[in-house]
C-alpha cells in the first residue's frame, strides 16, 4: 500500500496536537477539522493547514461524517485519523473512508461492528472464552427480573451502544427494576440514538484494568496493561503503568485473555481491551473492547518506549509489525494524572475560559500532552481536559513523587483546574499503597477541603 | 547555616526560568530583576515576585551591583542567584553580597579571585601541576616578541579579565604583533574595563573539553566531562557529553587535572575548568575556571540525573555535599543545541522581535530550556539565545537522531533562528563521526546553502 503523505485530522485539543507530533517526525503533512470555536487552537496553528467543519456545537462539526470526508477529500488527505471520542469508533466513517479511497487509521467497520455493539462485544468474549460479569440483553421488566433472580443485586444497566458512562444505572432493589430500565432506555435513546440495554451483576469492589493491543491483523501484540481505577462517576482521572500490585497469573491472565480477544475477532489496529478485576478472587471480567487509540496511552507509551500513533498510522497504512512480543519490554513505572478546566469547590463544574499563564517546563521524568499555551481559549462546548500530565520514575513512588513535583512546579492560570485533586491523589497513602478500586476516589473526596482540592 | 526562603535572580532568559524551575521544586520563593525590556518576560510571570532594576542596557540595571542588593534586601530575598554572564563572576557582587548576609549563590570572592584573572588562573594551575598552553603576560611590544620566539606562531592574543572570546586576537606573522596587541588592549580595556593582555601558543588543532566541578569545599566532585569543539568566534553553539573518541586515559587526566585545580584553589560551589584538548598528540592543556553554572550544564545533567542548579543552591547554603563520586553514573549520551535568535544568511546577525509561535513538545529524550512562548519579546539588547534543545540517547547516534527529529518538529516563530545551522550540523558525517575541533563549524559553513541554513 502506498504511504500516507497527509492526514487529517478529525478530532481537536490535546490529541489533535499529539497526532501532528508524531506526523511532523514522520515528515506526513497533516490537515486539521476544526469548528469555530477551535480555529485558533494550537492544533490549527500547528498542523500544516487548518479547515473549518461547522459551528461549535460538536453534533454541527465535529460528529458530522459527511463533513468530514468532504473536507478530507477537499484537501488532498489521503487518509484520516479519529483520535478519541467523537468519530472514532463510527463505522459510518470508517466505511466512507473505504468507498472513498481514504485511509481509515483506525480498524475495519467489522472490527468497529464486532466491539461497538456491547452485547456482540460479550457474545464475542464468550466466545474466545474470556471471562464476562454474568448478566445479558435486556428488553423487558421479565427479563431483567429473571436474569437478577439468575445473578443477584445489585446490578448495573449499560447501554448496548454505550462508551464513557452514559445511561448506567446502578439497581439495588428489585422493586426499582421497572423504572431504572425506562430511565436507562431513554437515556440511551438520547445520547446515542439507540435505546437497547442490557444488565449485567455490578461488581462492587474491583479495579478498572485495560490490555493496550497492537495488531496488524496477524501479528496480535499486547504492550502491557494500564490501571485506571481511580475514577469519577465513571470517568478515568489518573491512570498508570504497569497494574500495581497484581499477582503476576492474574497480570498474565489479563494479557493473555486480551491478546485472545483481538485474534478471536480479527482485530488490526490500536484497541484497548478493557477487564473488571476482582484481585481477592483472583478473577477478571471482560468489560468492553476500545477500537481506538486511549487518552491514557502515554502510560504505556512511557514504560515500553513505543510510538503508539506511529505503529497505529503505520499498520493503516498496511504495513506488517517489525516488532515481536518479546521486543516489547517494560521500564519503570508511568503515571497520568488528567488535568482538567474544571472547579472541584463546585461539584466538578466545567471551568471554560481565556487562559493567561501556561508553563510545562522540561523535569526528570516529566511529560506532558497539552494544546494550552499563554492566550488559549477553552471552549464550553466539549471535554474539560486541558492537559496530562505523565511522568515516569525507575519504581512506581519516584513516578509519583515526580508527579507532585509536577504539579507544584507547573502553571495554569486563568481557569480553574482540578490540580489540587491530583495533588491530594498523588499525597494520600492509600494510592501510595497501589491497587485502588474503582470506589477509590468517591472515598477520598469528602475527605478533601474543598480549597485544597481547587 | 540557615535554609534559602527566596531568591533573587540577578538575571534573565532562559537561565532564570531554569533557576525557577528548581526553585519552585524546592519551594523556595524568587524575585526577579528585570530590565524595563524585560517586564512581561515569562520569568517575570513565573517569579512569585519581579522588580524592575532599571532601562534596557545591560550597564543601567542587569549589571549594576548596588541596585541589585538593594533590590535583594528591600524585597526580603536571603541569597542572589547570577546565573551565567552578566554579574555572575563579579567579586564585587559577591563581597556585597557577603557584607549584606546574602548568600551568594556561587563561589567565594576568594574563588573569583583566583580563577578571573587569567593569570592568576595560568598560576594556579601551574602550582596544581595542570598543563598549559606555552605562553606568558604581555605589557610590551618586547615581551610579546620573547614569547614568540620562544614559543612560536601562530599566538593568541587574550584578555587577562576576558571571557567569551572578548578581546581575542590571533596573530600568524612577527610583523603584526605590535598593532594587533595595541588592538586588544584597547578592546580588553572596553569590554571589560582593564586592558591587560596575555599571549598564548594558538593551538591549531584542538578540542574544548571541559569539566564540570561539584566542590562543597572538602568534597571535589566532577560530573564528567562536555565537548564544546562546536563554536563560531568562539561562541559555542553545539554541546555534548560525553565527549566523543576520547581515549579514557586523556579523560581521566582531564577529570583528575580539573579535580586538583578546584582543590588546589580551595574551591567551593558549582565550577567548570576548561581544556584545549590535542588527541592525537595525548595532550591537554588547561584554559580557565567558570565559576558559575554554565550555559550547557544540561548535557551534564541529562547524562547524570544530577539538578546542579539544587546542588548549587545546597551547597550556597553550606550544607555538605551528600553524594560521593561513584555516585555519579553517567547513562548514554547528551546533546545540546543552542538555539539562537539570528540570521545566518546575513552572518548571523541577531534578528530580535515578537514571537508569533513556540511549540516545544514533548518527544522522547529531549529536553528544552526556553524562555519563549508565543507573544514573547526578544529584545535587541542581550544574548540572542532563545531556546536550548536537549536530546539524550542511549548511544550518542540516538541522541542526534532524536535532536534531528526534534528540529523537525519544535516551532518557533515570527522570528529568524539558526535551526537550520543545527539541521545541517545533525546530518553531517563529520559530525556523526564525533570528535570534531573547534576549526570544524568554519569549515562546514562556507559549504551550506544559505537558505538551508536558515
Amino acid at each position: 500500500m502506498s504511504r500516507i503523505k497527509r492526514i487529517f485530522i478529525a478530532n481537536r485539543g490535546e490529541i489533535a496536537v499529539r497526532i501532528i507530533r508524531t506526523a511532523r517526525a514522520l515528515g506526513i503533512e497533516t490537515v486539521l477539522g476544526v469548528s469555530e470555536a477551535d480555529r485558533d487552537s494550537l492544533g490549527a496553528q500547528l498542523a500544516t493547514r487548518a479547515i473549518c467543519l461547522g459551528p461549535a456545537p460538536a453534533p454541527e462539526s465535529y460528529l458530522k461524517v459527511a463533513t468530514v470526508i468532504e473536507a478530507a477529500l477537499g484537501t488532498g488527505c489521503d487518509a484520516i485519523h479519529p483520535g478519541y471520542g467523537f468519530l472514532s469508533e463510527n463505522k459510518a466513517l470508517a466505511e466512507a473512508c473505504a468507498k472513498e479511497g481514504l485511509v481509515f487509521i483506525g480498524p475495519s467497520p467489522e472490527n468497529l461492528d464486532a466491539v461497538g455493539d456491547k452485547l456482540t462485544a460479550r457474545s464475542h468474549a464468550e466466545a474466545a472464552q474470556v471471562p464476562l460479569v454474568p448478566g445479558g440483553s435486556v428488553e423487558t421488566v421479565a427479563q431483567a427480573e429473571a436474569i437478577a433472580g439468575d445473578v443477584g443485586f445489585p446490578m448495573l444497566i449499560k447501554a448496548v451502544a454505550g462508551g464513557g458512562g452514559k445511561g448506567m444505572k446502578r439497581v439495588d432493589r428489585a422493586e426499582d427494576l421497572a423504572s431504572q430500565i425506562d430511565m436507562a432506555m431513554s437515556e440511551a435513546q438520547a445520547a446515542f440514538g439507540d435505546g437497547r440495554i442490557y444488565m449485567e451483576r455490578f461488581v462492587t469492589v474491583g479495579r478498572h484494568v485495560e490490555v493496550q493491543i497492537i495488531s496488524d491483523g496477524e501479528t496480535v501484540l499486547h504492550a502491557g496493561e494500564r490501571d485506571c481505577s481511580v475514577q469519577r462517576r465513571y470517568q478515568k482521572v489518573v491512570e498508570e503503568a504497569p497494574a500495581p500490585n497484581l499477582p503476576e497469573a492474574l497480570r498474565d491472565g489479563l494479557r493473555a485473555a486480551a491478546v485472545a480477544y483481538a485474534r478471536h475477532i480479527g482485530y488490526r489496529s490500536l484497541g484497548t481491551v478493557e477487564f473488571l478485576v476482582d484481585v481477592e478472587r483472583g478473577a477478571f471480567y471482560f468489560l468492553e473492547m476500545n477500537a481506538r487509540v486511549q487518552v491514557e496511552h502515554p502510560v504505556t507509551e512511557m514504560v515500553t518506549g513505543l510510538d503508539l500513533i506511529a505503529l497505529q498510522i503505520s499498520i493503516a497504512q498496511g504495513d506488517k509489525l517489525t516488532i515481536a512480543q518479546d521486543d516489547i519490554r517494560f521500564t519503570g513505572h508511568a503515571v497520568e494524572c488528567r488535568l482538567n478546566a474544571e472547579d472541584p469547590a463546585r461539584d466538578f463544574m466545567p471551568s471554560p475560559g481565556r487562559v493567561t499563564q501556561a508553563w510545562f517546563p522540561w523535569m526528570p521524568g516529566l511529560r506532558v500532552d497539552t494544546h494550552m499555551q499563554p492566550g488559549a481559549m477553552i471552549p464550553p462546548y466539549y471535554d474539560s481536559m486541558v492537559a496530562k500530565l505523565i511522568t515516569h520514575g525507575s519504581t512506581r513512588a519516584e513516578a509519583i513523587a515526580n508527579m507532585a513535583r509536577a504539579l507544584d512546579v507547573c502553571v495554569l492560570d486563568g481557569v480553574t483546574t482540578n490540580a489540587g485533586l491530583h495533588r491530594a491523589i498523588m499525597a494520600d497513602p492509600g494510592f501510595a499503597a497501589g491497587g485502588v478500586d474503582t470506589a477509590y476516589l468517591a472515598g477520598l473526596l469528602p475527605g478533601l477541603d474543598k480549597e485544597s482540592a481547587a
